[in-house]
């Protein structure tokens, strides 16, 4: 299958570089990292045993990958006004597009631009950092949920489930995107968050009795929203945030992407991972106040 | 009157220097400005005009203090647990100790040590930061609300009062201590704690408007929590944080000591303007959620 990868940061690389060594047609956008791959290929240094791709197809330009079967999107949503002009030139008449991005918002806003039945939304549950250029790290994990924007089991998402199972990277197809969509940001919105905020890793943060507190708080506040949305089942608020912090609590100590982001001075995703949906929460008659305060911290430090 | 300052920090100087001025017999235990205090007394840059103390009673021990009329506490809450040794030597048979200090549980602290009758308490609306040994910035206000830990207005408390005015101080002697720490406290929760957690001054905070509705939430949290204890008159929700933010609003940006001691990588006064305040609010039947959140997140990062 012809895969164009827009947004090459850690996701993308690492997901792109699977797929390739298990056989897959990928073509990365590339910025960072274009020199250094063009030079001296991709090194993949993974807890599940480090390679290498010499032969990369790298573009600066979208224009110059053409049409494919399939778009992965792993751009940062800060720069999402940027995302359907890079996204426009790889579409074929039947080209799919899934985007592996953070937060909601971003079906919705492929969709307006190139159709509602294009679209396939995934959440990847992936502990990765980028490293040198020309490198990226997997930490661990790297799950993913995917699903069709259109809700329903189809045939392609079964499909794209299948060449992710076997490129390795475990990967389950989803009738109800939207609740995978807001499962994550159980994790996210606490997580990311508070990560960006007090510059601590996910282990200092859960080793902090007031602070672990804090995050089971905001989960209970999260899984509140989520069950206020039109979900084929609900969330079990109890055992799915018990599930997600004994999930981090078992991983090494890992800084989400937003602690990156705020330490190295870049904007951090806080439309996708939090005004979106406070506003999608209030809109179904549901508060989350704790929520709320801390996206008005973080957008304090913008 | 013979006065000995306990706690030489930028406001335990700022005042010491204003009553000495006015010819009060002014003994300051001191620290980190000893030295330069003894070489070349004591500069206060003010706002309502600089001038100099070339003769300073400074001292390293209040055993050298010696018994005196009051004693004045400014020590910063996380070193209470020196304090009652700190203050012991200056005892005499009639010594009355004011605590300037902030939040709550140092009258009771105190009272515990040496016996209720000799307490009172003041709040200090004060823009001071400390600059070089020796010196002292006053940045604006100034402005102390002091009253009997026992309650009531007493001949004492009356006198104390005019002893600041004299100075130019402005004083008033209040009845109801209790009221007055919880007002100081609506000020305190929200502008120290976030000043500290996203290191902005007040000017900051309130510009951003996330932000500044986050302030004024915190407030009227803590005048509930205020309105739940015994005091002898409720205190106006609306009126009152609505008066706090024009107040602040008309200060210069000012950078709270919170912030200051975050970014110097000092202890944070949490116990006396979180933790306990946070316990009285709850023992009255108050919850105060977004401050138990501030003070997770700034507990988090001690």
């Amino acid at each position: 299958m012809k895969i164009g990868i827009i947004g090459s940061g850690a996701l993308g690389l690492y997901y792109g570089a699977m797929l390739q060594k298990s056989g897959q047609d990928i073509h990365f956008l590339m910025r960072r990292d274009y020199e250094a791959v063009r030079q001296s290929g991709l090194h993949v240094y993974s807890v599940n045993g480090n390679f290498h791709l010499s032969e990369v197809a790298c573009y600066r330009s979208p224009k110059d990958i053409g049409p494919v079967d399939t778009v992965i999107v792993g751009l940062k949503t800060f720069s999402n006004q940027h995302l359907t002009e890079l996204v426009r030139p790889l579409l074929g008449t039947r080209t799919a597009i899934l985007t592996l991005q953070n937060g909601l918002g971003n079906e919705e806003l492929l969709a307006k631009a190139f159709g509602r039945e294009r679209i396939l939304g995934g959440v990847a549950f992936l502990c990765t950092n980028r490293g040198e250029p020309g490198t990226v790290q997997h930490l661990g994990e790297g799950k993913i949920h995917l699903g069709e924007f259109c809700g329903g089991l189809s045939a392609r998402s079964r499909k794209l489930a299948e060449i992710f199972q076997k490129a390795g990277v475990p990967c389950e197809a989803v009738s109800d995107l939207r609740r995978a969509r807001w499962e994550k940001l159980a994790w996210n919105i606490p997580f990311n968050g508070l990560s960006a905020l007090i510059q601590k890793d996910v282990t200092g943060l859960l080793d902090h009795p007031p602070s672990k507190r804090l995050i089971r708080m905001l989960m209970l506040e999260v899984i509140s929203g989520a069950n206020a949305q039109p979900l084929e089942q609900r969330i079990d608020a109890k055992k799915f945030s018990e599930q997600l912090i004994a999930f981090t609590e078992n991983m090494d100590p890992y800084r989400p992407s937003m602690m990156i982001d705020r330490l190295e001075g870049r904007p951090l995703e806080l439309e996708a991972i939090y005004a979106i949906p406070i506003e999608q929460a209030e809109a179904a008659g549901v508060q989350m106040p704790r929520v709320e305060m801390l996206y008005s911290l973080l957008s304090a430090g913008e």
